[in-house]
């Protein structure tokens, strides 16, 4: 039994989708998830694009992701990276899929020379926290997450 | 007495900096800050940067800046808007420059077709909050930043 990593491709719109609508809901933002397979396509069809993904596959099945950004940390003053979505499917989990990802996303910001990885967790994802911190990640409590969007975002423009 | 918003542009580096440090340290992340002016002169030089800052101005002085970059929301499967500060300096607090700030990033992000502008807020950044609710923003309390960095990075790397 294996886990291979790999680099998302044109075509995997599709399966990319069905495993961050499983994250989604997972979060309880099903009703904020409305991106669409073809989406996807976009970016991985773009060999300049900004952001990515990768796969992995347990004995050749896909069996979760990682989708990745370039990012920018003024602290730094240097381009970094920035972790969007790292999700599992429920039959694959316990596994060590999500190390391998997370693996993978961190050997992938060494090549590209990313000085940091950072993303957001929630507060109550324990397991979660549990495999970031056995990774070697800092993590900060106490943050907020705040958007604009919509309706709001426009009136704030207008 | 009037706030004009503009585009940091090249030579602006200086005062980009001493803002955003001053931004660290109030949040207590001085150790944390080791960009160096040069460092912004990068992306303020590059026409096709990732990232990029905006000015304000009281009456023609420096008070303030906020710094953006270009995001990815696999939600929305669309490019999106992060804004990475807002810095008012001390002298220029309280006259409406942060919510000048975020006006004009509201602004461009529409202009840029970005679907959301989105940010992390300390929670106990009461003051913040006030600003942000006001204009529009929706707060979600219990997330936490997470990020691997320096040699914790490179050992998951190898």
């Amino acid at each position: 039994m294996s886990i291979t990593i790999r680099t998302a491709r044109a075509g995997d719109g599709s399966i990319l989708h069905a495993m961050i609508r499983e994250l989604a809901i997972h979060h309880g933002y099903e009703k904020d998830f409305v991106a669409q397979p073809e989406d996807y396509e976009v970016f991985l069809a773009d060999p300049n694009a900004m952001n990515g993904a990768l796969v992995a596959e347990w004995n050749g099945e896909a069996a979760g992701c990682a989708t990745w950004q370039r990012s920018y940390q003024t602290f730094l003053g240097r381009e970094t990276m920035y972790l969007e979505d790292i999700s599992v499917l429920p039959a694959f989990r316990r596994k060590g899929v999500a190390t391998a990802l997370l693996k993978a996303v961190a050997r992938l910001a060494v090549a590209r020379k990313a000085a940091a990885v950072s993303w957001i967790m929630m507060g109550w994802n324990t397991e979660a926290r549990r495999i970031y911190e056995a990774n070697g990640a800092s993590i900060e409590d106490g943050t907020c997450y705040c958007k604009l969007s919509g309706e709001a975002l426009e009136r704030l423009a207008s």
